[in-house]
């Protein structure tokens, strides 16, 4: 039979097929192999030697004269950098002038290199990136949350393959945060607690579900996952936002996330992913009841009406396997 | 600058890119012809005479010794018929077993039509057998929610081409069901009046997002639409749940069903799309706070981490161009 699980933290309900379950090897990408990219591409924005064709960097880490990582905006920005925040209200017609922030993370300067393939410190670079211009958004009193994603793969939705993420800053608190913030505010009250931080220590306690874990980052797949492989990277110390991560547990978080991203990469056969970081909202400051951390979603699955009509999800992976699979991964590089 | 709207509804936010939104037309969808399919395929199990190819018939609408309309039950369905309805709590995690329904609603005896092509009146009996077999599965006390859905082409998680439709019947109310409950609830809580009521006296008012309209339906596009054409069915009379339909508004919605069709069929090209049916939960009835409706979502733009990450969506289709569009698309069918 199969079962339904619910996830505590955000009290979505999946149906975990196990009849209909594929082993984990089966959900490696069968695709052809990819075409061999060149390191430099003469048309790419991102790459070194066009930064003109990029506006408004806001954030570099100089690297020989030139760069490591830089932050650019957004060439077509989903929110707009100028004007007022102004709220209209007519009858049931809500909106809001469209201002906030769309940068571009460019993470490497090579073009055709995989996050999973970086070194340690590539990623350290990246992170100190995202968390600088966390820091510097969020004193912006328009903005009210700041969000940190990445488009891996055509079917994740990169329309450039020159290896980026991207931040949003939005005027207001999207609806999938509200609905977090009020879950873990209901549990604080019932128990005293962070539903995080207890959910933490359930998953070390019962460890089959966990995929690695070094001095400040656990990485394992929710109870509940929603899709093959969703996995979520906790990070131990109860904190609300990504921008109070200090210096050491930026180290340890690239650490696990290059040893997670490489076992997707060998495990799965690169598969296409998007990940993001979820923080308390800017203005919300730190609080007992709500941790950030970051998700990544592989495209695996496809959502169809089920998902849409019901509000639930049909998971073909049972997520124990999952993440026994991802274990039995090896951690080194792959012969390039 | 863009816009952002938010739904009243659903209380989500979505980003109007105005300056990036593109033409209706041009969202139409870029494909090659299709390959004509034969009118029947001896390997489909939903075809005339390979009814021995399906389990568990429910119901049928016969004719001439044979069937105009099937229900069965689902090959690999996502929830089992059979077992008890029981609630594991252990700790934080939370899970049950997976009973409910899961069927397949063969739509036409022909293997080769849209649903857009129908005739009202195959359109009839398809809303007939959604109706009985609401009604049926709502019996079950083990039954909470009743979700009906279609997936319409490949993009929108189809795998047998033959016309069919799905009907879940779930042992929990789903997240996104209880969501809009909470916000029905409050919003009946300050004003008095149900918020689809509301709405849709404000869409006629304005006028400018409405599609069609007849006796005892409304099709619009939302204010706040999450996507390219995603658009909505009300029923004009106050009534929660799709079982409380009428035989008139039966006809009446089928009339609207096909215009409506017809229209995405003639002036998208034929897009793939997912419809999915909203009640209130099995076990409500009939409340004064909330309105069953019916959600067409054309699969048009890829969601991708911006829209995971932050529980916003950017829609680049600006929702009243697209009505306008739409309304202007002749009815009648093509030339076949």
């Amino acid at each position: 039979m199969p079962e339904l699980r619910q996830n505590i933290i955000t009290r979505e309900w999946v149906i975990i097929a196990k009849e209909r379950a594929k082993r984990p090897h089966e959900f490696a990408h069968a695709r052809d192999p990819l075409p061999q990219l060149p390191p430099y591409d003469p048309t790419c924005p991102f790459c070194v030697g066009n930064e003109a064709m990029t506006v408004g960097e806001t954030y570099r880490i100089p690297q020989n004269g030139s760069w490591r990582v830089r932050v650019v905006s957004n060439k077509y920005p989903a929110l707009s950098q100028e004007g007022e925040r102004v709220r209209h209200i007519d009858g049931i017609y809500r909106s809001m002038t469209g201002v906030g922030f769309h940068e571009v993370v460019v993470e490497h300067r090579r073009h055709d290199l995989s996050t999973a393939l970086y070194s340690v410190d590539d990623i350290v670079c990246v992170l100190n990136a995202f968390l600088y211009r966390y820091q510097e958004l969020k004193k912006d009193p328009r903005i009210e949350a700041v969000i940190i994603f990445k488009n891996h793969g055509e079917s994740a939705g990169t329309s450039l393959q020159h290896p980026h993420a991207q931040i949003a800053a939005t005027p207001i608190v999207p609806n999938q945060i509200r609905h977090r913030l009020d879950e873990a505010i209901r549990y604080f009250d019932e128990t005293g607690e962070c539903v995080f931080c207890v959910t933490l220590r359930s998953e070390l306690r019962d460890g089959c579900r966990i995929i690695s874990s070094n001095d400040h980052f656990v990485a394992f797949i929710p109870y509940a996952a929603l899709s093959p492989f969703h996995l979520w990277i906790f990070p131990v110390r109860h904190i609300s936002s990504f921008d109070e991560i200090n210096g050491e547990e930026i180290q340890s978080l690239a650490a696990i996330l290059k040893t997670v991203l490489l076992k997707l990469y060998r495990g799965l056969n690169n598969p296409d992913y998007n990940f993001s970081i979820r923080s308390i909202p800017a203005r919300d400051g730190h609080r007992e009841y709500f941790h950030w951390y970051l998700t990544i979603i592989p495209r695996i699955a496809r959502t169809a009406g089920f998902e849409i009509g019901s509000g639930m999800y049909i998971n073909p992976a049972l997520p124990e396997d999952s993440a026994e699979f991802l274990r039995g991964v090896p951690e080194g590089d792959p012969p390039l």
